[in-house]
């Protein structure tokens, strides 16, 4: 169980840290790196939240606790031998509820024929924030599955993935449903 | 055309994408890096709109619909053999109207003999978040640029230069035209 | 002193730039992204700003100055001759006084045995926001450190180490004392 309590130790100060498993790396490993920016895709929903009501913000806080079992997924690398204990990892089932709900919301959204401005209502802006550093997040996540001798489960791999998706179609749902989206239109100010 | 509707496809579950070429990617490819970022500043944007009127929103938006026009312009790039079709790409006016309102806006702003502590009214405290990510979004365009046979095109590169300059002046004008600016006393607190 | 009237120069078009020292550097220079990050975190502080009053809004700008500080000290490297002038550097105090400030809000909070999901009030959310941007900054810092010949003073480093646990118990703090907190629920939606 994870203990929050003194908070600062002092010990990061030299440019070093430690993954779940004890294991020494060095802050900007490509690992910490990933989990890093799933913590800052966290922390974007926390604002989004704030604009949510009802069904979108059990769903938002949801992905929240997801995120945290997504960042414990990757700080608990597999290496040559076995860990000893059984790790916390990103199962089939939490993909699979994002592409429930995308469904869901996308069965009432007209089709798009052109990107959407980013924007719209408090909520749609900020799940548009919320997509963009969940893409981020991932291109870390896909940087780290690249690393020679790195792994990562291929469940972290996709639920990041739908992520992405599940903020744009939830952004168009929170602005009155695709209808208030202001399209791109290519080159229009040259 | 673009066209949105399925949104998800699980194509990119094992951390390959595609370029508007069709050229298939990694997905922490520099490109994707910075047409990623391109869209993190598109979407600090939105929430800058929320308090955003009159000129300045639509010059807010304008400048949204041109990012999409980056983002195509990176998404495209010239190769060996010609594309076979007429790509997006950022001209000069699109920067020189960034001067120009630059221009207009700095007349009425008086000179700064420090930097400005971000924030101030909701929308430039906002505008100088953009201005962070947009020169995050410049260093990975840049950073494309230097990498051996990847091009960018100049207008690409003098556009996003440019708009963080946009951002910093907005950000003033929307802080009283300055008025309120609180500025930067080196080595205060020590 | 700083001088900003004309804000843009065009010199930045190629993707060059400068360092304080007036010593040319890539964009993407580790360095030149040390200290942006660090600029990203100073404007998502401009937003917390907005939502901080009294004792912790004094708190929180003179963060804003000391961050400016640690940008020059990044900006003004030591190199195998001397500067010729007294550069401005982080202190030890600056980092004392975060120390200071986390035992103080720290002592009125209970001990968590989870992680918190980011969020909360308005300030508690938007200070995990600069948490996250904090540690993003520290990996750049600390990777810049990491670069053969690259020399970063040791108290830049535990300043920026310090800051993002300052956040940490300063959003607890901003949501009713910890009070309100949510905690991570392992694997709880699977
Ligand atoms: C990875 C990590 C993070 C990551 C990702 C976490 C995630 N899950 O998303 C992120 C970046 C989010 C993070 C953030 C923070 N963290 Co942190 N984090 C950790 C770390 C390394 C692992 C935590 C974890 O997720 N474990 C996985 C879970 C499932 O593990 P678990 O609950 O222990 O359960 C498993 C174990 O019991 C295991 N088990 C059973 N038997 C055995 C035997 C062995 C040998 C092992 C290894 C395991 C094991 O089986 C269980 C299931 O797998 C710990 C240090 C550590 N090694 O515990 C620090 C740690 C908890 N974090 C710390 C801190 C300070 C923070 C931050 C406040 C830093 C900051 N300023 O931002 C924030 C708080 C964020 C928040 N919102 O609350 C400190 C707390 C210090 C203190 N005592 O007060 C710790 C202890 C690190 C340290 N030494 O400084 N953190
Ligand atoms: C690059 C890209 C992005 C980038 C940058 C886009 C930009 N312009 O800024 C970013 C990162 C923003 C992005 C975001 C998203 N994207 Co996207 N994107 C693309 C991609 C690869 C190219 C789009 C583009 O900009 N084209 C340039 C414009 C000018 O092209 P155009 O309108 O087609 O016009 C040109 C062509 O017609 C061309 N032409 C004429 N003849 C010929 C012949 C050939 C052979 C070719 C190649 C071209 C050509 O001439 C025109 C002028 O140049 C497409 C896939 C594709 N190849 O089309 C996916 C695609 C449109 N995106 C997709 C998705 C899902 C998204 C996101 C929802 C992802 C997410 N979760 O965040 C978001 C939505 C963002 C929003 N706000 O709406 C999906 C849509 C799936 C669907 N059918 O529902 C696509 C199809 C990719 C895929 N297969 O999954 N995207
Ligand atoms: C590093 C830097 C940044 C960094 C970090 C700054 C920090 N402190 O955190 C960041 C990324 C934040 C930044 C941002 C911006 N910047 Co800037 N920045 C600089 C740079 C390179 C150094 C500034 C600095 O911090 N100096 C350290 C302080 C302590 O120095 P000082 O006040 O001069 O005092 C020292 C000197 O006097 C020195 N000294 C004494 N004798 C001698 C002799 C020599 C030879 C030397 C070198 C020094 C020296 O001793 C003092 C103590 O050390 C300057 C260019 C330059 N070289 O000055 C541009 C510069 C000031 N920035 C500029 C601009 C445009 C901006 C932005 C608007 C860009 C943007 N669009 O975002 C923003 C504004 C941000 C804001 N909130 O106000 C322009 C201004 C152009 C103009 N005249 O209008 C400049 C001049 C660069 C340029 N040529 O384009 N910047
Ligand atoms: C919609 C388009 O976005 C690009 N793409 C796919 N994954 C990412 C990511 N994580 N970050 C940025 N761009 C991405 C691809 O080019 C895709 O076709
Ligand atoms: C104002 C100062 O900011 C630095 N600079 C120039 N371009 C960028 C960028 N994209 N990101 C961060 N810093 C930059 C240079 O040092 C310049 O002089
Ligand atoms: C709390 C945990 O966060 C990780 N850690 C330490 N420093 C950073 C950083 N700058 N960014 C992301 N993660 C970090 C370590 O694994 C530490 O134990
Ligand atoms: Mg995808
Ligand atoms: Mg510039
Ligand atoms: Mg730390």
């Amino acid at each position: 169980m994870v203990k929050l309590d003194k908070i600062y130790t002092r010990s990061g100060d030299k440019g070093k840290t430690r993954l779940a498993t004890g294991e020494p790396v060095d802050k900007w490993n490509p690992r910490v790196t990933a989990y890093g920016s799933v913590d800052e895709v966290n922390a974007a929903l926390g604002v989004a939240v704030l604009s949510a009501e009802g069904e979108m913000k059990t769903q938002l806080q949801r992905i929240q606790n997801d995120l945290f079992d997504l960042g414990a997924d990757l700080a608990t690398p597999e290496r040559d031998k076995p860990l000893g204990f059984e790790p916390l990892r990103i199962v089939a089932e939490q993909t699979r509820r994002l592409e429930a709900e995308i469904d869901e919301m996308n069965a009432e959204l007209s089709p798009l024929d052109s990107f959407v401005l980013p924007g719209g209502t408090a909520l749609a802006a900020q799940l548009h924030v919320c997509r963009t550093i969940c893409r981020r997040a991932e291109r870390d996540v896909a940087s780290l599955a690249g690393v020679v001798d790195e792994k990562v489960s291929e469940h972290a791999l996709s639920f990041i993935n739908r992520l992405s998706d599940w903020f744009f179609v939830a952004s168009r749902f929170a602005n009155d449903k695709g209808n208030a989206d202001i399209k791109w239109k290519p080159g229009a100010n040259r």
